[in-house]
């Protein structure tokens, strides 16, 4: 299989980081050009000592990030970068014939309008949003394949996406009243240096933020809407956790068809475990935990596994649903590297765990 | 001031820990008695070298807990044991004209039938159950007054009934459909050695438990039917965090007005605040969160503090409301000091911060 | 007991907050000012919610600081600024008559030489260092008493010394070749925005750092020198550990008095165990374990106390002394209180716990 | 490269757990059997959610260990077990053919009496200490190839022998009084359910422990002796830190020629650089450190690396060593894949990063 080339602009943040360590030791890609404006100059080992036993991270430098020049280094270019800027980059790479794949949010939401009221500011280049793909392979496998430009989902929107977009295409749940109470990591912040996220102010505290209109919702909306086939509303509440990966999401929602016995209890049982089996039987990095099995996210982190378990109450009628995820792995990097695998042709897991 | 003697049975699990600490610093009580089968013949100096600055506590030994014994040793009794196990000793207790505050859920409810629904076995004195108060000083203070037990409630139950009970009575709220979502710390658990409270299958790790049907919701219910005069059923999901101490919970609240607009958000804006200050404008221990602040653990752990904080969402129509403090304090053992102030006529905040 | 006013200039660092704590809740102070650059114009109730129970912290604002109004507001004034500008405050204060208790490395040192040698700048203030007093209570109680400004330790050094001293000054060890190897938790970095203190890169994370030439072995070396009677250089290396409070020091002591077996063995043991017992047998805040005890930084966390125990290691010939304190409270804060109190004649012990 | 068939004794502690991990996705090894008497008769994949992507992992049954029956189904058998026990397997499997690779202690001391002194009970069987080979690769690379019973080292011996022994064996060390100070991460002491080790127990505090004569002293200084040509004794303290994983030791040596002045310091500078360059420039598992980096557990943790630092200190004529390594990798389960890919003829990097 041809060996791709690949670039990553904004490598070192966690995201970037994460990037580099799947790319260095993926099988079919050639990681040829890093950027870093902090680190410029320095090798990779010297900044993440932690791959220095790579062969290439004692060669590979950071440079300045420059479209003109990353565009003929690599064929396909990650960019790690917070929105606004990615949009800067995207836009000549792309016009330079480079495949790119955005980890931020500037190419998720369809709408420009939306994209202003979440993200206070005018959209960089409106003219992408109809072009670009939204990146979550179990939904958007066949839109990957033929996409030149992809926006890889949001670390929040991951957890919740996958659990919800069988349920609603299927018609089980009620797409209006849905909430989703999601715990994260400290790495979802960034590698910022400000004082909130220093170890003293995280460890031994949780709590939430961004609270009731948090950027995120945006994407999930869209999405949701999409798959509703209507506009879907929900409640969303962030919190931050002392870890430094995961996602832990739980979901509150209501069967739309209520069931008021163990018969109709019974039988709403199969039509979910089938609605699931069907959407994920198959999916490498989706598992559906069984039996008493609940998600945690020390199972799924260093990992691409979206894993979730769900309940039916039968005292309040609602559907619950949990989900875990490595805020990193499925939820940023890895994610973008399996769209990568999908449109590159390579198999789905290549590079991934 | 007189001061009273106090005892302590099951003194060697975190919440017994807890009480130590507060009791051997009280300026109204003495602490003449700690049992623990497991450290019976040792001193609190030699199983807690955090306390043997404490000049009681080189000499006060860990005893076999014995109702007789206790009896003449203490005015007032604290039991800190399992449920099922603490009615052993308050039977007794009572009879021989001790004061007892229970921290343990044998005597949280008030109807039999719900413990053994909840408890798995029979209830070991439903005759104590209607004499039993319900320790939650800021709604039953002049009950506590006179009370000989006190129930001294949960963790999770004060983190929920707190936010909760004024907006009910209010009727500012539906009481049909509330949701609590809880994070706890590891101390929740209690001093077990099992695996799963493990440092290295906590750390790095956030799941849910006990879904969907927590022991702690038959006494949430029950409080909370009583604040609105119905049947309430809620739902409820805990989730276990890698912090010691702290609990965070979010409740999702529907307004019983649904608010359309500007103006009846406003309205209902200044109803909430009326109705929190009304009810805890005044207290010690609850604290009403202003202007952008949000709850966080690290702010209440090591007080007898709740703290809280809610959201209008105009986007959902919800009431968030989130609230934070310290399972050991006024989760637990805080809670019950502030119970034992009451009832002896010391000032209430006697010995808590 | 006439109650003093004191003030804390740089009130919003690790250390600031903890003087903040400790001097609301002082029964012989009143806490007249607070300034911080930062945060101005605000309450102590903003900025730190979890005081925001004390009746003060709603009414106290944050100043810019300014000597001359701080002279006027407060008797006693702590500085807990970085090293380099304490002394700018403290000339002024002490001029206006204020007493001065300075937390920064500013006055630690009798040597402007080795000053500026650790400290890579010329003393601000070389006329002072004759006159400050080390303010180390349990080795310079008397000193203190009298005394107008007070260099209160580092916590590094605190932990060192406290184990040392009495052992050199007694010539039971070997006045060369001392190795302190110690471990700290991340508030000892100070509450600054910096990469390398985010909560990600010190969580799941050890390492050493500053080696070998720490600035505080100015102040361990100055003051073991006094100990011993001749100049002395250690060996000494900090370790940054995931935890927010907390020293841990072990000690490799060469016992002056080599023994070679078990009665010179007993015979040693019997010296140390009386020289300790000497020096430290009524101290309220040092803490000598006993039987198969040893330190815990969780014993001493939010405590003024240093702990320790010791071994002979029949094996090598080597004394090990470890040593466990909270760095904020007697690394820091509560000693600094400590001097406070011995100063102005109150209980050593009052306000510390 | 044919593949080799093998098993598992004790698969269900955290060494077992990382050894399952790596020989799960092994390229040239095939896991064909995994004992546990806890969870016998359940597969990988539910008891190890985490590996439940593996194909392997829902078909592998967790067995009773069983000498005879796993002789049939391995060639290779590592056993995860406690001293004591692994003898018991040892045997039998050797004589029916297998090669074993031991991760306890039981076949790492040549001495039987040793053994006796530090683990207070008789050696099984004392026969096989002369034919066991200490599996350090990068000392014993030659004898692993034709061993048939290796004897993988402790956790805390190997972050302490690899920085050492090239120094003992080129004489630039004394071999007297070496100081080897350890941080060990909770996973070390195994997937115990006691107390000591509960989250609540480790997380906010750091200890030492097994103050002053440690079990692995007794393979480290037989290792420390054949290196240096003589007996050896040192100081060795571990202490517990929370974190998963993770060892950081730092020793404290005295330079074989003493150095008085920059000149000689510059000499043994490059005496000690070629010495370390000479023994480790070309293993793919041992990092020397430049420049300014000094080890940080982060930077190996989830690797079989162990990376280093040294530094001389001109003030006190010492070397300091710092060395960081995965306790369950490069301490354990990785070092034990790394002797059986070379006693295979596998690459010797094979399957590990």
């Amino acid at each position: 299989m041809k060996i791709k080339k690949v670039a990553i602009v904004g490598a070192s943040g966690y995201s970037g980081e994460e990037l580099v360590k799947l790319l260095l030791s993926h099988p079919h890609a050639e990681l040829t050009a890093v950027t870093s404006r902090l680190y410029a100059g320095q090798t990779l080992a010297q900044i993440f000592p932690k791959f220095a036993n790579h062969p290439k991270a004692k060669a590979l430098k950071f440079s300045e990030p420059n479209s003109e020049v990353l565009a003929k280094q690599a064929e396909i270019v990650f960019l790690a970068l917070p929105h606004g800027v990615a949009a800067e980059f995207a836009v000549p790479l792309l016009k330079a014939g480079c495949t790119v794949i955005d980890l931020s949010a500037d190419f998720r939401l369809k709408s420009a309008e939306v994209y202003k009221d979440f993200y206070a500011h005018d959209h960089p280049a409106p003219e992408l949003l109809a072009k670009s793909v939204y990146g979550l392979p179990e939904i958007y496998r066949d839109e990957i394949k033929r996409a030149k430009l992809i926006a890889s989902p949001g670390c929040y929107p991951t957890s919740i996406l996958l659990p919800l977009i069988p349920l609603l295409k299927a018609g089980l749940i009620k797409a209006n009243g849905i909430i989703a109470d999601s715990m994260s990591g400290v790495s979802g912040a960034g590698r910022k240096a400000e004082l909130d996220y220093l170890f003293v102010e995280c460890n031994e505290s949780v709590r939430p933020y961004g609270v009731p209109k948090h950027r995120h919702l945006s994407e999930i909306e869209e999405q949701l809407s999409f798959a509703a086939g209507a506009q879907v509303t929900i409640q969303f509440t962030p919190h931050l956790i002392p870890v430094n990966r995961g996602i832990l999401t739980t979901l509150y929602l209501a069967p739309e068809k209520h069931f008021t016995n163990a018969a109709e209890m019974f039988t709403l049982t199969g039509q979910i475990a089938e609605c699931y089996q069907k959407a994920y039987g198959n999916e490498p990095f989706v598992r559906l935990l069984e039996g008493k099995a609940l998600p945690d996210t020390k199972n799924v982190v260093g990992t691409n596994v979206c894993e979730f378990a769900w309940r039916l109450d039968p005292r309040t009628g609602r559907l619950i649903v949990m989900s875990a995820e490595d805020n990193l792995v499925k939820g940023a990097s890895g994610q973008a590297v399996q769209s990568m695998n999908i449109l590159c042709g390579f198999p789905e897991t290549a590079g991934l765990v």
